[in-house]
């Protein structure tokens, strides 16, 4: 594989960051300067002052989405601070810009507790249409976005968690037309964090009823002592047989195994101990929970990773940039769990004829945004 | 007069919003997207992680100005709100692009308190290179400026105090050339505002000896029980005769008026108690203190306001554009006195020759905020 570390470092310093904002409108003179600002300026602010909704149409704000990070978990690195995160949050913003045609722009945060963070996305907020919540650790994550979806009149979606989980979903629909499985298979998820526990999540919601999650501690069971709030909710609908012990345990008889855990933890035996046909969703970076030159060998019948160099890469970019289309275009006021399953569903759909190698679509496929944008205005 | 006021409306109907927010890097393929996102990204997060001084020269962040406002004193529309105030801080960032070519992003608040824009600001600081405070409401707006300045480690600049401060100055310094007088020359300024304590702090710094403010009850004095901080501060160094009374008392004998208060409050004997050769800057907006008609009628020697349809505008975008460029190309950690100075003499220098309908350049004349950079540079 390519430095690509080396070559971005190169790139960022060749072109000073990533953004660039611009005028979509003229300003070559007095004229044009009295349109855009004072004195005329005075009338679109009036129109808006007799009615926010006027600020739709006469902002490029509410139609941008604020990319909100505190930099505490950012990609594998960690807890590497706010400054540290504005590379990616800045990748993040062309993303957004590429793949949805959206404006979007990076707030990284200078905040030690939920608190300053929900306040400062709060005061801000007037100058977005959508929040995307990036890169912050959990269970903080959780928090935050509980509260600004229930305190803003604008979509909150905090990507690490729901992003993760469409494509996750799609993946698994597709998935399982390969293997010729459905809703009855029995599902491991290895990772609690925020994308394992919105990975559970979605998968209950969608009708799964099979669920086992492991953190590094093991299965999360009723006789756990240590369980934060979000592993005891998943509790309620998930290990239904109350089953206690290692990840092997867990695999045992099961037809699917996500990891959003961490790399190489996986052996044969693991694989083993898993129905026929399994199919194997490693997606820890950079390092997969199994190295995908094993899969083959273990004899796993659909794999998929975060790798852009395999095939089924997981990738998020899949997701967000048209379930924000969709919520913006739709002026919806929040991202619902029925919106996140419609745009998994329409994403699914996007490959008509699922093989082993082939369950998702690549991120420069066509118009893959805006097919799940329309899917999410159905469901708004 | 065209009707700016609806052309304004219809070109932000058509264009939705002023701002787009772009790449500046190629996106064309899954290489790219390695390179400027996921893993390549982890490259310039680490090097910044590594020493926070690399974010100048690897993030857009680090160059781009937050233009920030509260909504609660919007051109002359008052506290219209952070929605309705949006149109103007776009606006504001076209300006920046346009005549600095520096990025800028607006952010509008919802703050309730002082403390509620400190700590919103403080939190989103990371995320910018500068912060250009706008349309805040006086006293709020001194606090904010005040406690920001001490907290932040990027320039922060209210501009509807010190960009105009800047301007007023440079104007000055070229009327009393045209009248010829010098720093002992009588200055009465009318308006205790944001904008009206910034213009008698700099005169004052710039060294005019005899300035006496007054507001809308009269002549700021000893004698006053009504004053609030920052009034109090500047009595220290106008005022020194101690004259109690209204205006017209305070412009007896004067050489200067310099208007930041409201429209149409000069008669004829305002300015015939003034000493001869009268300059007069009527500032307010959108009807200045005198209409400019009468000028002449009056015998004034120069005349400035702040219209563009008129000689002599005291214009903002004469001076911010150029302060952010010089501060962030200096890497400076504040933007002192003596860089507001500096920047008012640079833009004076501007005009050659002065002339009583030419003391300041307009804004679409050339290189001004790198002219104005340069100056500034030198001063930190």
């Amino acid at each position: 594989m390519k430095d690509y570390l080396k070559l971005s470092i190169e790139m960022h310093k060749k072109f000073n960051g990533k953004l660039e904002i611009k005028s979509k409108v003229p300003l070559e003179n007095r004229d044009d300067l009295s349109t855009v600002y004072s004195p005329g300026v005075a009338g679109p602010c009036l129109e808006i002052s007799k009615d926010k909704k006027n600020a739709f149409k006469l902002t490029s704000a509410k139609k941008t989405i604020g990319i909100i990070s505190d930099g505490t978990a950012v990609l594998g690195l960690g807890n590497i601070g706010p400054d540290a995160a504005i590379p990616v949050m800045e990748g993040k913003a062309l993303l957004f810009k590429k793949f949805a045609g959206l404006d979007a722009f990076p707030i990284v945060l200078n905040a030690k507790s939920t608190d300053e963070i929900v306040n400062a996305v709060k005061a801000i907020a007037p100058s977005f249409g959508g929040i995307n919540l990036e890169d912050i650790s959990a269970p903080n994550a959780f928090e935050v976005e509980d509260r600004l979806k229930k305190e803003l009149d604008i979509p909150v979606f905090h990507d690490d968690q729901h992003g993760t989980a469409i494509v996750v979903l799609a993946g698994l629909i597709n998935a399982l037309k390969v293997v010729n499985k459905g809703k009855e298979a029995k599902i491991v998820v290895n990772g609690a964090g925020a994308a394992g526990i919105a990975v559970v999540k979605l998968l209950h919601k969608y009708g799964f009823k099979d669920i086992i999650v492991c953190d590094s501690k093991g299965i999360i069971s009723n006789e756990r002592g240590d369980l934060n709030n979000s592993k005891k909710e998943i509790l309620s609908y998930s290990n239904k047989n109350n089953l206690s012990g290692n990840l092997l345990q867990a695999m045992k008889g099961s037809d699917i195994f996500v990891g959003v855990s961490k790399g190489d933890l996986l052996k044969k035996e693991h694989i083993k101990a898993m129905n026929k046909k399994p199919i194997v969703f490693a997606l820890a970076n950079p390092r997969a929970e199994l190295a995908p030159e094993l899969a083959q060998e273990y004899n796993i019948e659909v794999f998929a990773t975060g790798r852009s160099d395999y095939p089924n890469q997981i990738n998020n970019v899949l997701a967000f940039p048209g379930i924000f289309k969709g919520a913006i275009e739709a002026k919806a006021k929040n991202i619902s769990e029925k919106m996140l399953i419609e745009a998994a569903k329409a994403l699914s759909n996007l490959v008509k004829f699922p093989t082993a190698s082939k369950i998702i679509p690549g991120p420069f496929e066509s118009d893959i945004a805006s097919i799940i944008a329309e899917a999410v205005k159905k469901a708004v």
